[in-house]
């Protein structure tokens, strides 16, 4: 049951798509991903690409991701956003997903970056006691607020 | 009392930082602002700057400024997170932070980002209320994880 992490290719991305559209379906909104193939090519893979992904492979498969990019704080210099860690349910309590946080964060160290950052549901304890084991924090008075294309159009319309 | 919205330059960082620590003070963590003028310039203007601003300017002084940059949505493609949007005290009141607010979202419709991101204290009620008066949505269930520098290295330490 040997996996290995590496970091992801181009050639990737159809899996990686696979794995993002499995958590999308398991959180029971299969059609919120409009992410293709194609746009996660272009936009890793780019002049200025907008992420960087490691895999998790095992038996010439790609079994888990996690997928993060820079970041900035106006307090502390560059930071590491980890925007998911997915392992594909069969190949779940293997350590897989361990393994590719503990690449995250020492690619970030690496970097001599000054945070790493992610975002966890209040609710999932598990995966808050995992982090907290290993050093992280966890703000529960900081809320997202996000606006999405169409509310961005709308408001728009209103200046 | 005009006031002029327009990119941050260079040249500004040194405004910026100033308003950056004010807040900091504000929040009670004045020590906690390890960035520098030249960090900032380094890292906002360099052959891959990490982020961009959009300043206020008034009477010839910067007195807001907004800080924002690219971030990645596995479902949606490219985002926008704001990072800081902040008045000087003396000048709250004149709609300075609803212009910065307006140009940030008007940056990302015309770069057709599938959404604009932050974040925002759960207590912090009008700043809410504005925000979702403009369309935004304040998810209540995601919380921000973090590990910082220090850990990060104590963490690495034990892989």
């Amino acid at each position: 049951m040997g996996f290995k992490i590496r970091e992801g290719k181009k050639t990737d991305m159809f899996s990686v798509l696979k794995l993002i559209k499995e958590l999308a379906h398991f959180e029971k909104e299969p059609d919120a991903v409009i992410v293709s193939k194609e746009d996660l090519e272009r936009d890793g893979f780019g002049s200025a690409p907008l992420f960087k992904t490691f895999v998790a492979e095992m038996d010439n498969d790609i079994v888990g991701m996690a997928l993060f990019y820079p970041r900035y704080s106006t307090w502390k210099g560059p930071t590491i956003h980890l925007e998911d860690l997915i392992v594909t349910k069969s190949k779940r309590g293997l350590n897989i997903g361990s393994a590719l946080y503990a690449k995250v964060i020492e690619y970030g160290f690496n970097q001599g970056v000054k945070r790493i950052e992610w975002v966890v549901l209040d609710w999932n304890k598990p995966a808050i006691d995992f982090y907290k084991k290993t050093g992280a924090v966890v703000l529960e008075d900081w809320n997202t607020a996000q606006m999405n294309e169409d509310a961005i159009k709308k408001y728009i319309e209103t200046l």
